[in-house]
């Protein structure tokens, strides 16, 4: 039995066979059993240590898993070489939150929030309740890679009715969200792609576009939208746009633009644009301005949406939908991919919509921010002419410019003092431009009574006193 | 009033407005109008076609946010230049699915199915119940991008108890998959990482290697797992590893290899191992063998694990632990971007974790799996010399071996031919070899039923027969 010494405390809590693992394995990695060495037979050290062949046997089969020893049939187990490394001892404590979310503030005028007391739990819950079940069970393996059919129908009627866009369930793709999707679409317009942005845009999809390596040239937009002008003559074939609701600045995409941008599109081969439509269901004035992608000839528009607006941030639910040409490319390249968006979420959207309570919801809110947005605007006017305001058309944030001497840092930082977090325009932008201060003001996770009170603090801050109230032309 | 004819139809189901507007459009698009024409007054219009004045003004401001035409401020409004562009007509058709699955298959030995007849159905509705209530709306907003801390807190404690490993909830990055995960983990790496990877092993990973145009060199596995010491000799410095149970041959890494592997990291400060410990928590002898992160010395180990297994595929949600090294790169790279799980399911899985049913799931699952495992192995028994198997100490799949002259094409076709799907190992090489042929059999979805009376079924296809019946040593 020469240099394997067990000790064993049959009193302890520990399993035996645990016991002897342990010893016999800190010895092989302490290199007290010599490598090569032959362990004693189950049923010798069984005899000696006085407990049953068994145990042995588990102790053996572990050390056998893990590798420190080896076996030859009908021969023995044996020592393994087993390089030195000390075990590191675990060091968890349970820690405070890492959300370290600056405690002064008290409003935010977030341009990403919505209306938290209209969503319908209890309808929610009822489709929640219908799906974790039983009789569903088949929803829990993997669904179809591009979202199920169920809610990529639904998806294909919405945006046919509601947005004018022209597409089969086939060509929609669901996913988590534009940091999910935008790879994708990355991915499959190959590695010679160079993108145009809209300037100021959306920061998240600059660090997509950071992040996977890609050229993103700028493109100013003024108050008709992005500048098509400009864009004909960068050297881009991808442009990333918002035009029902550009983002930040709310500005509508003219008529004559949405013509020369489509037909940019439609003069190469391989010229796309990426149509990001986030909060296009809100629109306060006449009709909904229909999609690019529903006025596309030439299959050259890669439309993308979110329910993050409609429903809920948190939800997670966005998706695209694909020209034609590049499905094809999509099925072949992403087969390997699973959807992103856990299942029974998606069947609890799809009843939601079958059902017609998403478009229900959506007059409701759109209701509600109207009735917000008409209180921002009323709060805000009787400070004309010093502060003005744009983007009220659509979505759920305006613009809001302040006429005066001190900077949009200044103002930034005198609001937030306050408590106040405002977003200057300035940080949308790939670089700082020598205007008036802008701020987006964002009214839809906050109630009436907030918004008044907090334009009414935000101008006090400012020292901006309300003139004789006037209306708006 | 010239060129502007309008015709009204005022029993029609169309509003008045959208009737002028729509045609104003047309007669602009089609050029019947001249841009800079000065449209008529709303008031002069109004008496004209014998509308109320507001109808007039909301089809001037539709035309007017769609930019068909400008407004001069106590001027007018004058048609816009607009470029030519037909419309198109939508030609959505509701179409029948996309899901085109083979129907011939009647029996799927798929690596990647879980038992559904186990889930715990009723108890996830009460969470979801709980979670999905007015009292909880500001779940409905954004959350920590790195996952909600209650979560990252259920899971730090799972996987210190657990699997050994030694990390705070403020490593732990919560994510959809390891589609999801795995770029961003790339593009901390940098873009001089070089990444080795198992050979056979995942086709998932190497895809997403693929994708984000890093170079993954193919290192063997053997009968110990991946072979280090030729990772020694590759120009590698990420190595992507299944060490608890190696996808797909089953292997458990040696307990040399282990040592050998942690050292190769921590012997240069850009050394990075991506630890992928998939379906852990199924371990049929003995205790778990701990994951490589806990015995990590030198903070070079990134821990990827998933609920894919262990709850449902379909859920979503995986996580990854992350060196401190890499989260202070993570937390300035990603700062835009947003948890990708829904934050209602974040804490569904929270509450039913806190509460000891994950555990509890867990212990009742290893079970059920280790009676299937068991009816596999039975199964094949008699069929052996012929048929043999491995990577039966852990998971949801065995490898079984087939001593035949047949290749293994050959071999999946006939069992295809017979309605029974498998998986070739060659599939999962990068190049195929010349080896015996072997399948993965995954026996996770499967009733204990219909594993005896598949492998019947399969044995007979293959025209192999029982021979006298013997236990396996």
């Amino acid at each position: 039995m020469e240099m394997l010494v067990i000790e064993l405390d049959k009193k302890e809590e520990i399993p035996l066979y645990e016991q002897i693992y342990e010893q016999i394995r800190i010895d092989i990695t302490e290199g007290k059993l010599p490598i090569g060495m032959k362990l004693p037979s189950k049923r010798k050290l069984g005899e000696f240590l006085a407990v049953s062949q068994t145990t042995i046997e588990q102790a053996y089969a572990q050390l056998l898993a893990e590798g420190f020893i080896s076996s030859i049939p009908r021969k023995g187990f044996y020592v393994q070489a087993i390089e030195e490394l000390a075990y590191v001892e675990p060091t968890y404590q349970p820690s405070k939150s890492s959300l370290t979310k600056e405690k002064c503030v008290t409003i935010d005028f977030s341009p990403g929030d919505i209306d938290m007391d209209s969503f319908p739990f209890a309808l929610w819950r009822k489709y929640a309740k219908e799906v974790i079940d039983e009789s569903s069970k088949s929803l829990l393996l993997l669904g179809d890679p591009h979202g199920d059919l169920e809610i990529r129908r639904e998806i294909a009627r919405y945006l046919y009715h509601s947005r004018g866009v022209d597409c089969t369930p086939e060509q929609i793709i669901i996913g988590s969200g534009t940091e999910q999707l935008m790879p994708l679409v990355i991915r499959l317009l190959g590695e010679h792609a160079t993108y145009a942005i809209e300037d100021p845009g959306y920061p998240l999809t600059h660090h997509v576009f950071f992040h996977n390596d890609r050229q993103a040239i700028p493109i100013k937009v003024d108050e008709e939208g992005i500048d098509v002008q400009a864009l004909q003559q960068a050297e881009a074939n991808v442009v990333y746009v918002t035009p029902s609701h550009q983002f930040p600045t709310g500005t509508v995409l003219s008529a004559a633009r949405r013509t020369a941008l489509l037909n940019w599109a439609s003069s190469h081969e391989d010229h796309f644009i990426i149509e990001d439509d986030y909060d296009s269901e809100f629109r306060y004035a006449g009709r909904p301005i229909p999609a690019l992608q529903g006025m596309d000839k030439g299959d050259n528009v890669i439309y993308l949406s979110t329910f993050s607006k409609s429903l809920m941030p948190s939800l997670r639910i966005a998706y695209m939908v694909l020209p034609q040409v590049l499905l094809k490319r999509y099925r072949e390249a992403f087969i390997h991919y699973s959807s992103t968006v856990p299942r029974l979420d998606q069947h609890i959207l799809a009843g939601f919509m079958a059902d017609g309570h998403f478009s229900r919801h959506l007059n409701k809110m759109r209701k509600t921010y109207r009735r917000k947005l008409h209180t921002l605007t009323e709060a805000l006017l009787p400070y004309a002419p010093r502060v003005s305001f744009s983007g009220e058309e659509a979505g759920m944030h305006i613009i809001v410019t302040v006429h005066t001497t001190l900077s949009e840092e200044k103002l930034s930082q005198k609001a937030t003092e306050a408590g106040i977090r405002i977003y200057g325009l300035n940080k949308y932008r790939t670089s700082p431009v020598d205007q008036e201060p802008s701020f987006l003001i964002g009214f839809g996770g906050l109630s009436t009574e907030t918004i008044k009170t907090a334009i009414e603090k935000l101008m006090a801050v400012w020292s901006i006193k309300k003139e004789c109230r006037q209306s708006r032309t």
